[in-house]
C-alpha cells in the first residue's frame, strides 16, 4: 500500500483526520508525519502549514510539530468527556489511595476502550496509565465491561476480529470470551488477570447514565496477585458514586441549558462570565 | 457577508477548521452549526458527516452534535498543555484553598488568553471560569502579564487593535496600557480591578519555561475588595513553584524520550504501556 495508491481514493477531509491522527507523539518531523499518515510529504506540509497557521499544531524551535493548544480547546469542548471526567474524579481518587494502584475511567471508542481519566496511587508506575491511552477490548476489564454493553452486531465484529494474543494468558476463543462477557453483564463487574500484561490484572464495573445506558467503565489495574474479590465491591462502589454525580451534573445541565459544561465563546465579548 | 461570498476563496482544510471552530458548545443543530462557521449547509452536512465518522463529532438522540471523543483524545495529545496543567495543580489547589476563589493558568493562544487550568474555591462560583474559557488580554490581569511579555509587533497590534471597553473602568487607551505592561514586567505580576467584570479583580504572575521563555501566566479571581497587595506574593510563589515542577517534567521529558507525556499509540500492540 504505498502513499499514492491511498492518496487516489481520498477526501481532503480524510486525509486532514489522517494527519491528525498521525501526530500521536510530541516533535515529530514533517517527514515523519507524512509517513504515519501515509501521505506524500508536500500534501502533509499543506495540510501541517494551515493547522499550525489556525493554531492546531505549533512548531517547536527544532522545527518539528505537535498538537497545539488550538485543538486542545476544542477537544476541551466536547462535554461528555468533562463531565464523565468530573464525575468519576472523586470515586477514582478514593479507589487509587484505598489500592495505591492506578484507577481509570475508560469509555468505548472506535474498536478500543480510551481513557478518558486516570489517577494514579502511590504504588503505580506513573506512566502506567495515561489519560488518552487506548485498551483492547478483549484483554483489559475496562474493555470487556464496555463489550459486554455494546450491540450485539458490534460485540459480533470485535469477536469475529483479530483477537491479539498480548500475553499467553490473553483469552482469544470467540466463544469462551462470549462466555465472559455475559459473566461481566451478570456480575456487573470484570476481572481481568494477566492477560493484557503479565504481572498485572484489573477489575471494573459500569458507569450508567440517566436513562441507564453504560457510557463508561471505572476500575483498577493492580499487581496479578491483588485480592480481586475484596476490590470488586470497592470498583462497584465507584461505579454507583460516579452516576450519582453524572445523574447531578445532567440536571445542572437542564437547569442551565448547558451553561456548565460549554466553553467560552471565541471572541472576547461583554457576553462573557464573570472572570476577572 | 454571505456564505457564498465567503465560501468561494476558501479551501476544504478552511472548511473543516472553521467548522470545528463552530462546535463552540453542545447540541447544535445541523443549521446552527451552518449558520454559526458561515458555511453552506450542503458543505456543513458534508463535513460534519465525515467527522461523525470519524468519531470527531457525535451525534444524539435528538440529531445535534458536539464534539466528540476521538477529537477529545487528540486535544489530549497537546503535550505542552498537559504538562503546564500537571504542574500548576498543585499551586492552583493552594491559591483556590487560601483565597476560596478561582484559580487559574492561562497561555497567550491567537488574541487571546486561553485558560488551561482552573481550581474553584467554595467561594467562587462554579461557572465563574471554565477549562477551554478565553479571557481579553487588555482587561484581565493573566491577559496583561502574558501581553507584556509578547513581542513587541504582537503588544503593538494589540494596543493599536479594538481594546473592548467591558466595564467603566477597562483601559483602553494605547499608551495607558502600554504602561501597565512595563509595570507587569517591572513587578513580575499584573493586578486588574474591575476591568473586565464589575466587582471582580484580579492578580496574576508570569510562569517561565526553564529556557526563561513566559509560557503560561498563573493567577486568581477575587472579589474586588479583596487586599490585592497580600496576594500578590501567594500568586507569584504559585508561579515559582509552577516553574519549578515544570523543569523537573521537562527534565524527566528529556530522560524519558517523551514517553512521560505521549499518548499511546492509536492501535493496540504489544508495544502498549503495562496497564491492566
Amino acid at each position: 500500500m504505498t502513499g499514492n495508491a491511498r492518496e487516489a481514493g481520498r477526501s481532503t477531509i480524510d486525509r486532514v483526520l489522517t494527519l491528525l491522527e498521525a501526530l500521536d507523539q510530541p516533535q515529530l518531523t514533517l517527514t515523519e508525519v507524512a509517513t504515519k499518515a501515509d501521505l506524500p510529504t508536500s500534501t502533509a506540509s499543506r495540510i501541517l502549514t494551515a493547522l499550525e497557521q489556525w493554531g492546531g499544531v505549533s512548531r517547536g524551535t527544532d522545527g518539528t510539530y505537535e498538537v497545539g493548544y488550538r485543538l486542545w480547546e476544542i477537544g476541551a469542548r466536547a462535554s461528555k468527556a468533562s463531565v464523565l471526567r468530573e464525575a468519576s474524579r472523586p470515586a477514582l481518587a478514593q479507589l487509587s489511595a484505598r489500592t495505591g494502584e492506578s484507577a481509570q475511567l475508560a469509555v468505548l471508542e472506535g474498536g478500543s476502550a480510551l481513557i478518558v481519566e486516570c489517577l494514579a496511587g502511590q504504588n503505580a508506575s506513573p506512566i502506567a496509565t495515561r489519560v488518552g491511552g487506548r485498551l483492547p477490548l478483549h484483554a483489559s476489564a475496562a474493555g470487556r465491561v464496555l463489550l459486554s454493553y455494546a450491540d450485539a452486531d458490534f460485540i459480533a465484529k470485535v469477536l469475529r476480529g483479530n483477537l491479539e494474543r498480548l500475553t499467553p494468558y490473553t483469552q482469544i476463543m470467540p466463544g469462551r470470551l462470549a462466555q465472559e462477557l455475559v459473566a461481566a453483564r451478570r456480575r456487573g463487574a470484570a476481572a481481568v488477570q494477566e492477560e493484557m500484561t503479565l504481572g498485572r490484572s484489573s477489575v471494573a464495573a459500569p458507569v450508567r447514565d440517566r436513562s441507564g445506558t453504560v457510557v463508561a467503565a471505572l476500575g483498577v489495574v493492580v499487581t496479578s496477585n491483588a485480592d480481586l474479590d475484596r476490590l470488586l465491591p470497592q470498583v462497584r462502589l465507584g461505579a454507583r458514586d460516579s452516576e450519582r454525580r453524572l445523574a447531578d451534573a445532567d440536571s445542572q445541565k437542564w437547569v442551565d441549558g448547558h451553561s456548565a459544561i460549554t466553553s467560552a465563546p471565541p471572541r472576547m465579548s461583554a457576553q462573557l462570565e464573570p472572570v476577572g
